[in-house]
This record gives C-alpha cells, sequence and structure tokens, in this order.
C-alpha cells in the first residue's frame, strides 16, 4: 500500500478542500477521548461556543454535523421542509441547483428563481416570487462556490420573514473568510463547511437553526425523513446537562475544528476578510496581465474564490492537461468550472490560511511559465 | 480555549471509539491532497480494495461513505427500501431497534423479530417470518453492541435469498476483529464503522452493496429520500476512470482509514482474531474472582465487546460514580448498559489495538484497588 509519507506537498488553490494549518494537522494527531467523555463535552461546548461568534447568531442549536458540507443543505431542508409544502429556491449556480433536488427528495414542491451563473440572485425578483408563493422555505447561498458570486441576504430574508417563509442559507465557503451575520440578516437555519476558509479537513457541516426553525421542527407531522440528520435527536447530544448517545461523534474532526476556530478568534474576523481581500486582489492584478479576466462583476465578487475566464491561449491549449502541468511539475491545484461553465473558467480558492499574497506570487510563477513554455 | 494538548490520556475500553493507533494518528497529520487530485484517487482505490478484503467480497461497490456508522445503516435502508416495502428487522438490542425506526422514516412497514437482550435472534423464528412475510428486505445485526452478542448469519441470509429478499447486516463492531465474509454468506448490502476494531478515530462508514443490491436501487421507481447518501450518485465519483464531483470527501479520515487497514492487512485477520479471543478470555477469567458475570453465554460471546453483569458490591453503590472514578483516577473508559440493561452492565471493549491481555490487566487492577476502597 501507499506510503502516506510520500504523498506530495500541494497549494490547494481550487474551490476546497483549501490546506489546513500545522496547528490543525496536529490536533487531529492528538489521541482520543470518548465522544461522552466530560473533557470531550467541554470541547464540544467551545466549539459551538466558537461557531456561534462566526456564524454571527446566538442561537442555541449551534454544532458540527458528522459529515461534509453537503449533509448540512440536506439537514437544513429535510427538517424543515415536510411532504407537499413548497421551497423557494434562488439558483445561480450548482449548489442553489443541489438544493432543488435535495428538497424535491424531501417530497417539497419546487419553486426556482434562476439567475445566470457568474450574476448574483435578482433581489426584487426573489422579492416578488417570495410574495406569490409565499413559500414555506426560502432557500439561497451566500457564496456560490461554483461562479464566486456573493449573494446579498438581508432583503430577500426580510421579505421571507414578512411573509412568514423560514430562511435557509449556504455558507459553505463564506463562513470563517467574510462576515455571515445569521441573526442580523433573520436567517434561520444555515450550514457550512470546515474544507474553506475554517482551515479544517473537509469532514465536518457546521449549522445553526433559530428558535423560529426548530418551532417548525416541533411542530412537524411526521418525523423527519433523516434519522442521522434528525435535529431533535441531535439536540439530545449535543445539549443539556446530561448528553444522550445518538451516534459516534467524529473526535478527531471535532480536535481539528477546534484547532480552526481557535486560529479564527486570535486573528480576529476583520483581520481576516482584510486579508481575503488582500489576496483576492493581488491575484486579479496578478492574472490580468496574462490574459485572465474575473468571471463576476466586482461588486458581487467573493474573496475566497475568484471564477477567471480563461484567455484565448488557454482556450487553444487543452485546459485541464495545463492543471495538470499545475498540479505536477508546480505542487498547485486550482478548479475546474462546472456546467454551463466547464472548459471555459478556473476557479481559484484563496480560503482560509491559503488567503496570502506570496501563495497569489507562486500561482503567477508557474502560470507564466507554463504560458511562456 | 482549552489546549489540545494538555487533554487527559485515555485507555478507551468502552463500546468506541477504540483508541487509534498511533499510526493512525500520524496518517491524519499528514497534508491535504484535494479530492479530484490523481494521489488521492489512488489512495481511495487501495481503500476499497482493503475493505473487500476485511468485508469479505468482490462487491464493485465497497468504499467509506463520509459520516460515522449511523449513516452506513441509513444508506443501506434508504436505498434498498422505497414507501410501502416490507422489511423484516430482528432485534435484540439497541441496533436492530434503530433499524426499524431508519426503515420507518423510509416508508416501509416494518416487521420486527423479537429476541431477548443478550441472547442472539433465533434462527428458526427468523426463517419463518421470512417465509411468511417474504420482505423486500431483511436486516440484522452480526455484532450487537449494546449487549455484546454474536449473530450467526449465514442460516439467515440463505432464507432470505430463498425468499427473494436482499440482506442488510450491521457490521459496524466486528468488522476488523473476526471474519465477515458478505459473499459465502450471501449478505446484500453491509455498513461499518471505522472506530471499533479498525482502530481509526470516527467518523467513517464502510459499506459494500453486491450487485443484486444495485440492481435494486437500479430498479426503484422514485429517488431514494437522502442525496448525500444515494449510492447512484457516491459512484459517480468513488468509481471508473473519470470521477465526477459529489461531495468532498473527508481527506484526512481516508488516510487514516488507509493506515487503519494496512495494519490489519499487515498483522492478518487469523492473527487478530486470535488477538481479540485471547484478550477476552483473560478479561472474563479476570473479573470473574470479582464477582462479574458475563451476561451473554459463550457460544454467542463477542470477543471485541463483553457485557458484564455487576455484582452486588457494585450495584450497591453507585455504578456510574464506580466509572467516573475509573475515567478520572485511573484514565480507563468502560461503557454504561443501555435501555432495560442501564445499571445492570459494563461493556467492556477490547477492540482493534486495545485487545490486548495487558489492557485487561490494567483494567483489572484499576477495578481491584476501587473494589478494595
Amino acid at each position: 500500500m501507499i506510503d502516506l509519507k510520500t504523498l506530495p506537498e500541494r497549494l490547494l488553490l481550487g474551490p476546497g478542500p483549501s490546506n489546513a494549518h500545522p496547528r490543525v494537522l496536529e490536533a487531529m494527531s492528538q489521541p482520543l477521548l470518548g465522544h461522552l467523555d466530560p473533557q470531550f463535552i467541554s470541547l464540544l461546548d467551545e466549539v459551538k461556543e466558537s461557531l456561534r461568534h462566526v456564524f454571527g447568531t446566538q442561537n442555541a442549536f449551534t454544532l458540527p454535523l458528522s459529515a461534509t458540507g453537503s449533509s448540512g443543505m440536506e439537514a437544513c431542508l429535510v427538517n424543515l421542509l415536510e411532504p407537499g409544502d413548497t421551497v423557494l429556491v434562488g439558483v445561480n449556480g450548482v449548489f442553489g441547483g443541489r438544493m432543488c433536488e435535495v428538497a424535491s427528495r424531501a417530497g417539497a414542491n419546487v419553486e426556482r428563481v434562476e439567475a445566470e451563473w457568474g450574476r448574483p440572485l435578482d433581489i426584487d425578483a426573489m422579492i416578488e416570487a417570495i410574495g406569490r408563493v409565499r413559500p414555506a422555505v426560502v432557500s439561497f447561498v451566500h457564496a456560490e462556490t461554483s461562479t464566486g458570486v456573493l449573494q446579498s441576504v438581508p432583503e430577500i430574508a426580510a421579505a421571507a420573514r414578512e411573509a412568514g417563509s423560514l430562511v435557509v442559507l449556504d455558507c459553505v465557503t463564506s463562513l470563517g473568510g467574510i462576515p455571515v451575520e445569521l441573526d442580523a440578516w433573520g436567517v434561520d437555519a444555515a450550514y457550512s463547511g470546515t474544507q474553506k476558509c475554517l482551515s479544517c479537513p473537509p469532514s465536518l457541516s457546521p449549522v445553526s437553526f433559530s428558535e423560529r426553525a426548530l418551532d417548525r421542527v416541533r411542530a412537524r407531522t411526521r418525523p423527519v425523513q433523516s434519522w442521522y440528520l434528525d435535529v431533535s435527536l441531535l439536540a439530545g447530544y449535543y445539549e443539556g446537562e446530561k448528553r444522550v448517545y445518538h451516534h459516534t461523534a467524529p473526535i478527531s474532526s471535532v480536535y481539528a475544528l477546534h484547532a480552526g476556530l481557535s486560529l479564527v478568534e486570535e486573528e480576529g474576523m476583520a483581520a481576516r476578510e482584510a486579508r481575503h481581500r488582500e489576496a483576492a486582489a493581488a491575484l486579479i492584478e496578478g492574472v490580468e496581465p496574462l490574459g485572465f479576466k474575473p468571471l463576476v462583476d466586482e461588486a458581487h465578487r467573493l474573496p475566497m474564490l475568484t471564477s477567471l475566464l480563461l484567455p484565448d491561449n488557454v482556450l487553444a491549449r487543452d485546459e485541464a492537461a495545463l492543471r495538470g502541468r499545475l498540479l505536477n511539475e508546480h505542487g498547485i491545484e486550482v478548479g475546474a468550472g462546472l456546467g454551463a461553465l466547464a472548459g471555459k473558467i478556473w476557479r481559484v480558492g484563496l480560503m482560509g490560511e491559503n488567503a496570502r499574497v506570496e501563495n497569489v506570487e507562486r500561482l503567477i510563477a508557474a502560470l507564466r511559465e507554463e504560458l511562456a513554455a
């Protein structure tokens, strides 16, 4: 079998995972505690509290689900929707599309508001649809990882609240890189992943549910279709004085998240956001002379994930082969386009610990070398 | 926040997690690769092949799900059952009961065959019920973690096949400790966890589906209710030449499992089983003079998890407080009883790397000291 110590070092500048911070890697090598050990429960309580900070919420139900980010999407939708409920989904990329698929498997009627990939959702179109449809749930993406678009949240969330709809928000790529303010924005359920701006390996999905969302779960007429993701059952283990076994929490992944969140707290979100913005600006400045252009206009561009339209001299070659050379000759991973953008864009992630100008410079130097060849 | 380096060292002799092997802990501290990196895909392919060995199967669809063991149960049941299907579940402990709950949330009609906790399922009763009910799926537990009972599989599986039923088997606690032979037994879908006899942290659920099981999935009239656990979608990432993004695989957890499985291969299953049996025998011999008696008769006793009926001098005290003293004064975790066995038994796990006579001796010495006090 492969010797793990011979694996190559990679600079992960794709859409995630990003590189884990050395303190995170070290955390995962700590010996295990039991999942009901009081010392582990204390650690988990600190993780929950730190997650409240980065999510900008007082929500008691804020915890890391024991599966990757997409499980958080499923958890939010299957807990809040019952068969026959209507959900309004904003779709301007892969992850809005995935929300429709997940909600439909929960038996919901799915109404879509589409926007062009690379553009944000039209706020007026969302507000109009909310008023017309009056859905049980309004669901959309804060930071679309497939396109690099940032979505403004408060206006849509306010309209949803006025219509009595719950608001679900995908924060997979934004959390820990730019401010997320669930309470100020009026978001009822949100989810993220650990492998983007939190600089941890993929494995957990931080989620947060408001009391309004939990009330909806309590008022359900039938059980949540997923036993594993049922928030009422999860609360028995993650909350209260006496913790009840539900599933075995992933101890080492929680250590990793604890370390990742402590790095966020030490740096402070303002400095962290500034660092992400500085790295993204350096990227765009550095690649424009090489002919790459950002897909997304400046006002709606994510700092941690930049979609770059490929120049003609890259399109004339094989873009996948060029990505392969960046990986194999330079140890740098960048991401491919998805869907209609496949072959047309690259997605460059500068996430968490990787959001540093020195990493941008390394990428630019490698690109210069390859494009001169 | 808590300094992770100050966490106490524990000898984990409960029902799981067990201690991870140092090589597993080291594996998790290796830098990340991307989830579509060819090097990572090669590693994943080795993990799949090793899992086939420990599962005793040629099943192409054999892989680690990106969530803990209970997600494996959910994956098997929600992929193979459609609303209105009947599932026959053998229930002689917590995990058979959980199967009923999960299947019922998939809209299945659940027929139960019960046996006393601490006893195996009655094979004749299972065969009779299979012939009478002719269920779509027959589901039961190989190694009941709540009681320490080993179930004989082939007779029930043969009857199920004869009736045209698929067989689902819970191998959470058995895999990597005693032989599991899915193909020889005629099991169609099985799941396990990484935190028991594979000596890894909790975080993944190894699963295996036979072609017969996959045919059933392909013939479904409606989509699998869980997008995250849909085996058809998972196959797109885990199988074939071109790997398609589904969710982001948990890189470090796969490293850990790779290391855990390489330890199993190096030792060989025969030696590993013998080590588990030797440790269990030493445990029972060591605790009997202290008044503890095994709950399960010898013929149906698991080697990796022993349920011990508590002696009067422990029952006269507070058994939970005594477990607390073992943990806090001696650094040893043992498990409590669940359900009707709460307060009556302890569950002592000697799993994976922990299945060693020296660990038994450490537990006995601590118990002697506490019971003399």
